[in-house]
């Protein structure tokens, strides 16, 4: 005979800690993982009680993974790219440079086999990932100087990680790491020529504009990530089935949401950026074709040395291609119909 | 003293019945309604069960709101825009012409006020609505002729119902109202000379490429329409509060996946159409844009007659144009670059 399904209130009394990427300051991206754990609690009538850290409060916000996968914490709110130093197949849950838009990384992930791919590929950390969030397109970050063509990057010292680094790196600028709360100084003293940073309503908060008013777009290297929950294997494994259908529809729930509140908020913060001195400018052409074309070098190069890396992009990119043709047809014609009479 | 939660196990045992507008044909659609009872069932212990019925299988698809509203069943999955006859401000909560993207419904509906107000507007038909998948910009339906400009309308008979079909009579074509199953041979033998459906994956099904090659983008009139859960408030109210959070969670997954479903399947079923005759064509310019003034003529004389529309309107204006002056920004810039490599 079948078992019965765990009722919430015979399962056991679960708690457990969550460690996030983000500081509380980002209250957006943050959010995420005390709303999960508030929806969670209330699925299983309290009994399954998540308690949310922020960034630093147990372990600094870039050791998520490792934290989870020793499992210091039972589970994390992180996003896959942050840890393309250990392997680069951590990019493709989050996304990669001229990659999938925010709805390009669902239909990947929940239903073009990207969650599977990635899962298979965190099994071996010990960790299974849940969908959590994505910001949309990223800006392109704040300029001290306008750069109207490809040679203006020569030298240029631009805070940026990971593959966006890279490939600034590639096109003659000198990317560098810095944290989030050092950028403003390091802008304002002339240390470096550019940072990029989130969107209209995070980059509000540090105050950019004041020290480098130029704002570029579009985020090249950020078209859509997606922020992950990342839970202990163990820690799921020994969850009953009602818990884990919880934690799995509460993270799907965060990942509609944060999108529709960057969504809800950034108009406003932009428009206020505006107003006070920030000036907006599209990149140049020839740093966009530039730049793609060193983001394709890289993938090649990689899935040369990265069997792992090298599986997951072939779907991946097959995927991106057919997107891209079906999303030029309906969805951007529509989105860029811009009426005359207006 | 609070008190304690109610627990899943401890509840009643909850038997309902829910009632789609869509026939199982259509599975992404129709998919919903078992998804979200599934998930409900798991989050509850098997506690809380619902049972999907298709359209036609206790009332017509259209019916979904009186049934909910009476009692008949005690929820329903359907698109409010098919309410509009009943009022125009029905319409918010799926979508308008020229209206809001699935990204847009989504911030509009959850950071932006608007499933307050079309709650607050539902509460006299005794319902409470959860959204509940978007289909994405939907195609502009398949002309037996290429239609080159605004004249190439005159006289022409369109299958296109609600707010589509009275812009399409204002730009000098007759819109007709024909059910699903009844398309096809109106379009093979002329009495129609063309007719829109949903996009690629939902149209390939019922063939039309063969007998109305020529397949046009935007459907303008529905940029991103969302599908809502109906709920009967009575039978809402009477929930234990586990339960609705489980109705509430299940309903924000099933609007996630559902675009991701649709995103994924949409590319490959039209390169099929393709592959089987149909042609691509964008609306021409000036179609577009008399379409854009009628939609707001529309909108300014529905607002004159009914304070229900102005209402919400006017705060979805200028939500609306707030979102196009910051989607035109990094989203739309990045999902229109198409590299030159190419």
């Amino acid at each position: 005979t079948a078992a019965a399904p765990a009722l919430a209130a015979d399962g056991p009394s679960v708690r457990w800690r969550l460690t996030s990427s983000f500081p509380k300051s980002l209250d957006a991206l943050w959010g995420a993982a005390p709303q999960l754990a508030k929806r969670v609690s209330e699925l299983t009538g309290g009994k399954f009680e998540i308690r949310p850290f922020a960034a630093g409060e147990i372990v600094p916000g870039l050791q998520v993974l490792d934290a989870v996968q020793r499992g210091t914490v039972e589970c994390g709110h992180t996003a896959g790219y942050y840890y393309v130093g250990k392997d680069a197949t951590f990019a493709f849950e989050a996304g990669l440079p001229f990659g999938l838009t925010a709805r390009q990384q669902n239909a990947w992930l929940y239903h073009g086999g990207g969650l599977q791919m990635t899962r298979d590929f965190l099994k071996e950390y010990n960790v299974i990932n849940f969908p959590g969030g994505n910001t949309g397109t990223q800006m392109g970050g704040w300029w001290r100087k306008e750069v109207k063509n490809l040679n203006d990057l020569k030298g240029l010292k631009v805070r940026i990680p990971g593959f966006g680094g890279k490939i600034m790196a590639a096109l003659g600028a000198v990317p560098q790491t810095i944290a989030g709360g050092d950028i403003y100084p390091a802008l304002e003293k002339g240390t470096i020529d550019a940072a990029e940073w989130v969107g209209p309503y995070d980059d509000e908060k540090l105050g950019f504009q004041k020290v480098a008013k130029f704002y570029y777009y579009p985020g090249f290297w950020e078209p859509g990530p997606t922020l992950s929950f990342y839970i202990n294997l163990d820690a799921w494994n020994k969850l009953p089935k009602s818990y884990q259908a919880a934690l799995e529809v509460a993270a799907a729930e965060v990942n509609v949401t944060m999108t529709a509140e960057y969504d809800a908020k950034n108009p406003a913060a932009l428009n206020r950026l505006i107003q006070s001195g920030a000036q907006l400018r599209i990149y140049p052409r020839d740093i966009l074709d530039a730049a793609y074309k060193e983001a394709e070098k890289l993938y090649a190069d990689e899935s040369k040395n990265n069997a792992r890396f090298k599986k997951i992009f072939t779907s991946w990119n097959r995927f991106r291609n057919d997107q891209n043709n079906w999303f030029r047809v309906a969805e951007n014609s529509m989105a860029s119909y811009i009426p005359r009479s207006k």
